[in-house]
């Protein structure tokens, strides 16, 4: 049972759930219910796709999540990031438009839920970690500033295009004269009336007497307001025949079963992008679960996370919808309006297919142009100023890593986008790894401590050389240790004895092992000793396996201090000799 | 000057050289001379090239690292595992025998040297990190196995074929019924005395009073001396007419001027291959190389070899040879007879001219299964049977990845067999590093040190969480850490205080500080207090450039001990307090 409960947490939460719950959870969803309807909309029209997928692709997949997923307030669905993805993906292999395109959507979010399922089964989990916070948020930067690109070209009523940056910009400038002034009077209406609800909205609300939890969640409705007005005035006015571009028919009705491609082709094609979107997604979604798992101390398991991701990406594929994830801005709206488990989901799944089946008709004079302003206006809060200029003062590198990220996106789009960014990470880090630090240390006098050389005024004698290395021994810097011991070697031909000093070495590989003894060969070889001091109780009981310790031409010192009394024969007044490990806190 | 001799090191051992140097080059010149002969003629066999290649291979190739490389005893040239790496990216454009199959070889050569030459230049030695003990050991091993097996057809006398191990032991076994006598007599003739000459002729030179260090030498001509009475027995009784293959007319004369393809299809093929060469030629090389520079306390310079390799193979790839690399065994003779400078390496190189100018008729009636004999001998000293054991003993995860190189190297051929090495080495490494080691940790009593709670009876109060974390923090573990501390809070709904004590806390990336902030946060969401305590100077440097100890809810603690008494407010009345860093030993 507890297993069982491991893999469907609803078992858990849903023998507690009563009437005090079910009221919170249902006030919850009617809130992001309302925020979700526009936002659905205009996440499926970024991804290329017809609006009402966007509809789908908010119904059953939060069902799915409700059952397996482990975050009690995570609200899954569209979102902007994973549209954009969806929209690369899909547009290499079809054009927007045709049923392929839609195909290419669907099978992307069954590849994409199968892989996400599969990694939590497997426990993978892990695999995510290959993206550092330098990359994400710098992908996350360059995603905002596409996505608001791509969305300029509906503000203005042109034709647009572009699947890089510059072709966009390039795209935009050439077209430009085309400009529809109607259409731009309501996408710029609605972006500063978006703009004004983000930040206006709230305190207007309290002036007028409301509380500011309620005015808080009031102003999420600010969307829907813009979808009303926008539509009223395409009635009113008749702009569709000015030239505004409108939404149209939306079929009617619940989603439709659909079913994947399953032609071998297709699939190879989609596969690394389902991948990458697989991971981005995950990394994003378990970002906000976590975050607001911790406010309320309740915990989320991220393996199972792949699992309830997995299971919605399946659910969005079998009815007609395209990859989703937990959405940063919709869960902190289903937070706040006091949602407690997982059903407020499956709420929110009834309200969006309620919409589906009643209010689509509405929707037929919704201009383009507010959906797009939707967009411009959530995304823009994705673009990270702060992170470059922190990164800059703490790490030259995370920096670098960050603006190569952003750079190779906004040129080669968001696939090799990803994939340069986990490169640049993963090479840096090696490179930082494979050149750790380490200090030729002396005693400082009247003390056991030993200190840098270079750093302070210390005791030491020409014939033992003490070096202190400040990383875990691994195949990525076994190679550097060689090199950096040989060196100090060749630099002072008097020493009989080298000191080891591995205070901070966490962890010995058999690559970091190999090295040792290399290292203790040669130096055997040209007539010097080797020997270690302050090895930490678990390296130790590894290092008893091999045949190091046999061979070692030196000794094993609990101290470094008393290694270096011991071999320079200078003994430390100051301090007594401790000889058990217990107390030198070793082990 | 000294930049120039940076990039020139011969500027340095140049102006030294003196008479008696010269003499001990010299000697050791005409030994290792004696033996590259067959080694040369034999690999060039074994990359699937006419022998010549494998003479004009070790001529200009040891001038250019003489000129260019750091080790004093590097002897480079032909080597088994190169060449095998070179039959397999050759043969898979070619036919083995045609122009195209040595212009691919040629070709091989100059972009390996390139790409060497290139990373030294840049300093991206480290990029041979990604290779592990573990890995290199099972590709060699694998190789040794691939390459003996190879061979076996000439011993035979039959046909043979096949490029992974199955088809090669399958083709064996088809065609074992055309086994020649007169063939497989020669081969298992010389193949006896090869391996008695690595064992016996020592002794049995010492017996004859010849002195220990000249036994060693002389036993090295073994293989010269099996080529001569090969060469006998053939034109004695005219064998090779009894369908001994003998390895026919090879051309007389210095190597020719060659230049690579520069086909660019033809290398892009070859792209990856030519790395892969580059890799392993010169992790190999450089190991051998720095084994040998420990002996005399000399030094050699990791990014600088790669330049005297890639101009090596240049060289190679300009006068018709294939790619080459510092060999073990004769690099071992060459510091054995006394060779004191690079310069050794250059008469080599006359000798071997010298060899190509006047020897190359007497070669005629050679029999292939001697250079076959050759080659077995001397690559099953690569199949390396303890590493096995060893790992397994000393850690499982490396042992895996030991077997699954050697495995895929044996069923899938070298190149793939070294990718994945990397990839399981390094998915290995990203695991372990994404699942440190930490421990809640308690404070022994009457002591000021403190111990994993699991392990030790300590004392603890349940308002305070003093958590150890045993690794520095990573883009590839923060996440963890973010998963680790959260959890054990939602365990413990009593605590108010969560100390994380940093003593083996060696550096903190950009994302492990993001995922402290977020601790941070997330923790003061709930009402606790997050504080470090024992942070490390360098880290404490870093840590003051961001937004972190500002925002921190709780405090920097010099000591884990001062931390706890303060926040449990249990004094520690065996110990003072202390003040300062210095005194701590925190810098």
């Amino acid at each position: 049972m507890a297993r069982l409960s491991r893999y469907l947490p609803i078992l858990e939460w849903g023998r507690q759930y009563d009437r005090l719950t079910l009221t919170s959870d249902l006030l919850a969803a009617i809130i992001v219910t309302i925020m979700l309807i526009p936002q659905s909309l205009a996440y499926a029209m970024l991804a290329g796709l017809p609006p009402v997928v966007g509809l789908y692709a908010s119904i059953l997949p939060l069902v799915a999540y409700a059952i397996f997923g482990t975050s009690r307030t995570l609200a899954v669905g569209p979102v902007a990031v994973v549209s954009l993805m969806t929209a690369s993906a899909a547009g290499a292999v079809a054009v927007q438009g045709t049923a392929e395109y839609l195909e290419a959507a669907i099978t992307l979010a069954m590849l994409s839920g199968v892989m996400l399922a599969v990694m939590g089964v497997l426990r993978l989990g892990f695999l995510a970690n290959l993206l550092s916070h330098p990359v994400i948020s710098g992908f996350i930067t360059a995603s905002g500033i596409l996505i608001a690109t791509s969305q300029l070209k509906h503000i203005l009523g042109i034709a647009g295009g572009g699947d890089t940056w510059p072709n966009m910009l390039l795209a935009l400038v050439q077209g430009i004269g085309d400009t529809k002034l109607s259409t731009l009077a309501i996408g710029a209406a609605a972006m500063l009336f978006l703009f004004w609800v983000r930040k206006g909205l709230k305190p207007a609300l309290m002036r007028l007497g409301l509380k500011a939890r309620a005015s808080e969640l009031a102003a999420k409705a600010g969307p829907v307001l813009a979808v009303i007005v926008t539509i009223l005035a395409v009635v009113t006015f008749s702009l569709e025949d000015r030239g505004v571009a409108i939404v149209g028919a939306v079929p009617q009705g619940l989603p439709p079963f659909a079913a994947p491609s399953f032609d071998a082709g297709l699939w190879s094609q989609l596969l690394i992008p389902a991948l990458l979107i697989s991971i981005i997604g995950f990394v994003e979604s378990v970002s906000v679960a976590q975050t607001l798992a911790a406010k309320r101390r309740q915990r989320i398991a991220p393996n199972q996370e792949l699992v309830g991701l997995g299971a919605s990406n399946i659910a969005s594929a079998l009815s007609g919808g395209y990859p989703v994830t937990g959405g940063f801005a919709r869960s902190v709206v289903n937070f706040d309006a006091g949602a407690e488990t997982p059903a407020a989901g499956a709420y929110t799944a009834i309200g969006i297919a309620l919409a589906s089946l009643f209010l689509t008709p509405l929707l037929f004079y919704l201009p383009v142009a507010t959906l797009a302003a939707t967009i411009i206006v959530a995304v823009l809060s994705l673009v990270d100023l702060k992170t470059p200029v922190k990164l800059w003062r703490y790490s030259k590198g995370d920096f670098a890593a960050h603006l190569i990220t952003i750079g190779i996106t906004l040129l080669a789009g968001v696939e090799i986008g990803v994939i340069a960014g986990v490169g640049v990470g993963l090479l840096l880090y090696l490179w930082n790894a494979s050149r750790p630090h380490a200090a030729i240390v002396g005693r400082v006098p009247e003390t056991e401590h030993f200190r840098n050389v270079e750093r302070h005024s210390v005791i030491t004698v020409p014939h033992v050389l003490s070096i202190r290395i400040d990383e875990g021994l691994s195949y990525l810097n076994a190679r550097w240790l060689e090199e950096y011991v040989l060196e100090r070697i060749a630099d002072q031909p008097e020493v009989k004895h080298v000191i080891l000093m591995c205070s901070a070495v966490n962890a010995i590989d058999s690559s970091g092992l190999e090295s040792l003894e290399a290292i203790n060969h040669r130096l055997a070889d040209g007539g010097i000793a080797l020997h270690l001091s302050e090895v930490k109780g678990p390296v130790m009981d590894r290092l008893k396996r091999g045949q190091f310790l046999p061979e070692l031409s030196g000794k094993i010192f609990l101290s470094q201090d008393r290694a270096f009394a011991t071999l320079s024969q200078i003994q430390n007044p100051a301090v007594e000799p401790v000889d058990n490990w217990e107390a030198r806190g070793l082990i």
